[in-house]
């Protein structure tokens, strides 16, 4: 039996950084037209509501590679979405699945784009990013640790706003203080630092703050938070971190 | 008359890429919430269908400060949504409105988030991110043109993923050849880079080459344009680009 084309796909869906509410109407009908769903426990929770008649595959944290192909397995004769928090180029499971496809042969894939868990943070934050910015993981498992350093004091240097993701983990704790210690060789103490936990999750936490303060909040910072380091005209209002676009060179307001 | 905090309130609203699809829920729900919707006439007819009952108040390109001064003026006494294409973070009309707001003393804030033109960009090229990545706007605009050069040269040499925004207008057309030159210095010329223009709206158009042969597609580089060069691990698939997270140094597959 031939399957036509429309009965087999392998959508890559980002769900959006937490709350339900931040998915896509184009993610939710992708999951909607899947005959299977594939993710961790985390993630396929958080889209309950929307997959509760699908076939779902449940894999853990760290099982990505048999994530990845089961998916492009299923793909081949199925309609299959596999998911990613946040949008699945930003550290999700793009990469992956496409490399697990190029290898595998022949299969229709569609990425579905989400809301990143950068965004989230930063509109909690109130406007944080605006300018230039550069997004780094300390997560050390796939990344050699000389280019982590590298790129962090690269970004510090050219004054980029730097999102850090995967800033600790249970068998890495070290990373994020050194990271934090090259910034601060090129930054003032007194440059806004946002703390975001769990952003649109339960267990929601947000903190503004400076860098000559980050670490008061060390024990808040782990897998499932995001910090944003503001740039050299980035300024605290209350709870708020604001940099500037740039206006300000040109007109008065 | 005194109005009930439930009454008045400005949402910055990031309204996704393009098609209307890309919409959130909470956004979707902002925007049918407020009383006016600011915003200029591109945004404003992407999400035409959710706003038809609104007071709509248009502004040029170019308007922003003014657009941001009229918003805070109206989310003092009304619910009020101002758009953003993509993240509101991400070049759009957060920064902007909190610097108005912090000068124009108390008003109550909320911004959503969006999908981004990058995430967007990227999901139509398969998986070209999913490393470190840095986005970097070529418009002087805003920033001084040695500091762009500056954080282009600190991106490349660090082998970021580099995703650049705003590459050319109709007055700035040298940039973006500038910005080529200075990635070449870091870069090979078979690194994949992906080209696309009008993500997810009418006129999309979505390029797979590589840094060697980018200025065969120097026409079709504009401000509705987003330009990703990938890292020294990226490599092409047909018309994909596919950027490895790492999984390669720790698992065969």
């Amino acid at each position: 039996m031939s399957l036509s084309r429309s009965q087999r796909k392998l959508y890559i869906v980002g769900i959006g950084p937490g709350a339900i509410e931040h998915l896509t109407k184009k993610a939710e009908n992708a999951l909607l037209g899947s005959e299977y769903i594939i993710g961790n426990g985390t993630y396929l929770d958080q889209i309950s509501e929307v997959i509760k008649d699908k076939k779902i595959i449940r894999s853990g944290m760290g099982g990505e590679v048999e994530r990845a192909r089961k998916a492009v397995e299923l793909g081949k004769d199925h309609i299959v979405s596999i998911i990613s928090g946040g949008d699945a180029n930003v550290y999700g499971m793009a990469g992956l699945v496409f490399e697990v496809a190029q290898k595998a042969g022949e299969i229709e894939i569609e990425v579905i784009p989400g809301v990143t868990a950068i965004s989230a943070a930063a509109s909690l934050l109130g406007a944080p990013l605006v300018n230039d910015f550069a997004i780094i993981s300390l997560s050390d498992l796939l990344t050699p640790a000389a280019m982590i350093e590298k790129r962090l004091n690269n970004a510090a240097e050219a004054d980029f706003v730097i999102a850090i993701y995967n800033p600790k983990s249970r068998s890495r704790k070290e990373n994020f203080e050194r990271a934090i210690d090259i910034i601060r060789n090129y930054r003032s103490e007194n440059t806004p630092v946002g703390i975001v936990k769990n952003a649109t999750r339960e267990g929601e936490s947000v903190i503004a703050t400076t860098l000559g303060r980050i670490m008061e909040y060390n024990d808040m910072i782990d897998m499932s938070t995001i910090v944003l380091i503001g740039n050299s005209e980035s300024r605290l209002w209350g709870s708020r971190i604001i940099t500037p676009r740039g206006y300000q060179r040109k007109y008065e307001y």
